[in-house]
């Protein structure tokens, strides 16, 4: 067989979708994000980034960097061993105790990313515990589906937010069926957010264990960063709840909080966590900076809902449809991949605004979109710039508006 | 069900075997390493790691340390988005034509770990390509193994280093069958080095493509580091070179480097590639570091290979049995994983070495050992505590030893 040639064949496909993807290449300037440099071909230009996850700005915190620096003096560069082997720093420990603090779990165990935590959480519980039957929301973000899958459990999807629907599925097994109800808090690319409360009294109902994604929520939302759980007081109900350390806190990593059992037995059993070089030191002190500083600290949630309003505002102002969600992700529609490349394209190259199109497999085809992320350090200034350039491209492509007053 | 007693009962179990796991809590001192500081219960202690995998101790060098100092200043803290949506930085660009230069390939592209670039390599390459069989050496790493089971393609096992059973398995497939084969190059617990020529003659007469980890080689072996295949002149003819940057590199991260069509198919289909939070600019940066330092300098590789080389004749001479292999890592076995957790926690209490027991699942039941990694920062008096405490307790426990002689 001709390997090079069928990859080749392959990306020509995707090329031909209009999907193949060029990654954007900039330097973030710290201290002056969401500016950042973008370089492209052999020049460099200045770029303002509005569709980043560091949602708070977060990634250049004073006390996230200051972390980061000591620990680099104090501890070295890398962890040097997998958790188990010469790996475990204190600052591990530390982290996950601040962790566990923030979910009010008896318990919390790190991974090095949220797409491990989801594919090695979810796919050890469910490989492991004989029998066991996963629930999994039918918009799951990749890393739950590829966990599950990983497993070999029984899967059974529910409708989007469904509750009626999950309830029936669940009915279909006996009490002694041992089950696994894998959903979100804050959907990230349609900004929806789960009906959490009533998917847990199902839980409850049928035994099942919860098992929640807060990525896009945690740092966001709740008095202390907790997530939407923490805001509506649903933490102590839940089974396992998962999150990123590279979003909303601003730099790399993931975790469940969970009992103490659970937490040993994923420690103890899941490949995913053995198997693997521990986070560096250094970013596990500044993840702990960074929760510690947004357990304490409302101001950088209370201004970026605001600004998240604004924006919100300014583009109903001017017609620009956006699909309306309780969330600070602000998806606006375009529904072709090379529509959606386009426009993105041309944002950049004429306005130095980079909003990354997002196309399939991130989204359904057809529902390809620009999905602007407002920050606390975007200023009234980059807001008005967006804002009219987004008015220009409309324009120019005679784009549908929604009637202002709608 | 009742979830929490399951857990409970699972541990017990793991617990009665007595391979339950408590890790050490360490914090390695930064321009002091190997020394570190141990904290147990109330108190800390200090202890001399000889278990790392920061092989070279590239985790405390100067340039390294000075790279993330710069690129933590210059970009901040994390990516702050996937390498897709605003996450891909300049130094992720420069650190992969980093790597492609370092094994002689056209691409090269970057994981979140070494774990998570066999698991979406393997996995994508096994799982897109229609009809693939992939031919595992019995040995592989769980991150290959896993990466393999979760494509679903028909996966052969050869014995460990069995270029004869490999070839006999692959002659089971026509010339039209898409074929991998998946192999290391130092096999990290018993340190043996597969034949990668032999491997490579047998691939090429199967019209297979071959993939070799060199997670344990990088940095070590080679004129420039670029590991076993590179010392033997072979980097051309393998497919797919896997690594990492945990390890001897000192930081972390992990990455494939191949043909530009094979590293852009995987870019453009593996779920574990595409759904995660970039590297933090400043990991990029400080592995970037690293990997140029070691190109050009073979005074750490010299070292190591001397540190090696004293540890072993030591050992010898006071007949502590050791499992004979051409690499760095000295497997001293022990066969229990009772007994080997007791002399781990004796070396530690009396003397403060810390040499992690290795028992199930990293190794199999019954070949429980302590695994020594000698590195060019242990001093001749680290070496000479070493010794005494070993053969102390070889003494105290009766504990076979092999004539000098021998
Ligand atoms: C819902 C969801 N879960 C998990 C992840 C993975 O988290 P991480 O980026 O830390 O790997 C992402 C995105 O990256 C996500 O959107
Ligand atoms: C052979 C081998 N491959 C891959 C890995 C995973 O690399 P990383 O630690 O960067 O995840 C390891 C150990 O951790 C390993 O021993």
């Amino acid at each position: 067989m001709d390997y090079e040639a069928y990859f080749q064949g392959e990306l020509d496909a995707v090329r031909g979708e209009g999907r193949y993807r060029i990654f954007t290449e900039i330097e973030r300037k710290c201290g002056n994000f969401p500016h950042a440099t973008r370089y492209v071909d052999d020049r460099t230009e200045q770029v303002t980034v509005w569709c980043s996850n560091d949602y708070l700005g977060m990634g250049q915190h004073p006390a996230v960097l200051e972390a980061m620096h000591n620990t680099l003096d104090e501890c070295g560069a890398g962890a040097g061993g997998t958790r188990n082997i010469s790996g475990t720093n204190h600052h591990h420990v530390l982290l996950e105790q601040e962790l566990a603090d923030l979910h009010g779990k008896e318990a919390a165990l790190l991974f090095t990313s949220g797409y491990v935590s989801n594919w090695a959480g979810l796919g050890t519980l469910a490989a492991k515990i004989p029998g066991c039957v996963v629930f999994s929301d039918a918009l799951n973000h990749a890393s739950m589906i590829e966990g599950i899958r990983h497993s070999r459990a029984t899967c059974r999807v529910w409708r989007h937010n469904d509750v009626a629907h999950l309830d029936e599925l669940l009915s279909e097994y006996g009490p002694d069926v041992p089950k696994l109800v894998a959903f979100e808090s804050v959907y990230s690319m349609d900004g929806d957010i789960g009906p959490i409360a009533e998917i847990l009294d199902v839980c409850e109902k049928h035994g099942a264990m919860s098992y929640i994604d807060e990525v896009h929520a945690v740092g966001l939302y709740g008095p202390r960063g907790g997530g939407v759980a923490e805001r509506e007081g649903l933490m102590d109900r839940i089974t396992v709840i998962e999150g990123t350390l590279g979003k909303a806190f601003g730099v790399m990593g993931g975790y469940i909080a969970a009992s103490e059992a659970l937490c040993d037995f994923i420690r103890t059993f899941a490949s995913g966590f053995i198997f693997t070089t521990a986070l560096p030191p250094a970013l596990a002190a500044g993840a702990a900076a960074s929760i510690r500083h947004l357990k304490a600290s409302e101001m950088e949630r209370a201004r970026h809902k605001e600004r998240v309003a604004t924006v919100r505002r300014r583009l109903d102002a001017i017609g620009i449809p956006h699909l309306p969600n309780p969330s600070h992700i602000i998806p606006v529609m375009v529904g072709d991949p090379h529509k959606c490349k386009r426009i993105s394209d041309w944002l950049m190259d004429n306005h130095g605004i980079y909003v990354q199109p997002i196309n399939y497999p991130t989204v359904p085809r057809g529902t390809e979109r620009l999905r602007i992320t407002p920050s606390p350090v975007h200023s009234d200034g980059d807001v008005d710039k967006l804002i009219h350039a987004l008015s220009d491209i409309w324009s120019q492509c005679e784009l549908a508006r929604r009637s202002a007053a709608a």
